[in-house]
């Protein structure tokens, strides 16, 4: 019963991922999204889309990386992606949190999920690539589809955007026609500056 | 570019069922919980409780089947479990749904989708059977943290509870003494009529 409380308190844990509000809205553009269901959307997006993996993945360990890679937020926060400061510190904030919330688990679960999580922020393995891949394109096209919302409210640039883009044109070159397109019609509205 | 479009459109249609809202509220109590962050919920539940399934299980297919069990609400809205009226056709909502959702991808993949989500509303396999349990235990637990939230709204008995944790007794009965303890507070403090 010990075990299973540790993994009880470590679910109810977990809820509060859904308070965690990312700079991105939903595409009817209503609300912000939280980074619980950003999670489940990539999940989903591992599944429809592991043909575009350009090297072999293994599309069950894409989704484990994917639905926790957000958890240390809980503790750390949403760091906006263009907020070069924040940036400066987020990976001492964000290991401090994945200790602690992993922590919460069984051992042999903690290192596993611990493991999981190092890979994906690594980026080096095929199936984190192809997790950082998605992790990249699904904001884009959020943004695409609430009129470059989040966007137009900082100010970014095309080539902001581009280098943001970078590990979807690297690690998945099958979906970069979607990005090209995206940032054309980007332009040509004005949402982002050229 | 065809196949992509199509998978594509099915990821942006997915968006929606962040709008579609349950009876539950997240443990905070400020708003009810929407499907897509439920679904991520379970998934990391089948994670974390993977260890109490009484029967062998493959977790990577749990996760899939509990990460796109309720996509057909996106159609069908989220059907409360207590209400017997709405049950009636709620099968038959839900199959249309599946049709035109998975429906959106590619054959191959709608088929792969379509078999998982049939997988789970047989609740046959074991599998299934251990996804079923979590979907009944993660809204309960939820229940407990929010002073019997959903309970008290729709006054609901003991017995109304206990025939709905039913599959957490039966396929997982090692999280039986989760659901027992809970019960036993939720009728102390008046949550449900005994």
């Amino acid at each position: 019963m010990d075990q299973l409380n540790q993994q009880i308190q470590f679910v109810l844990e977990l809820d509060k991922l859904k308070g965690v509000l990312r700079q991105t809205l939903i595409t009817d553009g209503s609300r912000q999204e939280n980074s619980a269901e950003h999670s489940w959307h990539l999940a989903m997006m591992a599944i429809a889309l592991a043909d575009h993996a350009q090297q072999p993945i293994q599309v069950d360990r894409v989704i484990k990386m994917v639905l926790l890679h957000d958890v240390v937020e809980i503790d750390a926060g949403d760091t906006f992606c263009y907020d070069t400061e924040a940036n400066l510190d987020k990976a001492e904030r964000e290991q401090q949190a994945a200790n602690r919330l992993f922590g919460l688990l069984p051992q042999d679960q903690a290192e596993m999920l611990h493991a999981y999580w190092q890979e994906f922020e690594a980026q080096e393995t095929a199936d984190a690539q192809f997790a950082a891949a998605l992790d990249r394109l699904q904001p884009f096209l959020h943004n695409i589809h609430t009129q470059g919302h989040t966007w137009k409210q900082h100010g970014i640039s095309k080539a902001q955007v581009l280098k943001r883009m970078q590990p979807v044109k690297t690690f998945t070159p099958a979906l970069w026609p979607v990005v090209e397109d995206g940032i054309q019609v980007a332009i040509a509205q004005g949402w982002i500056t050229s």
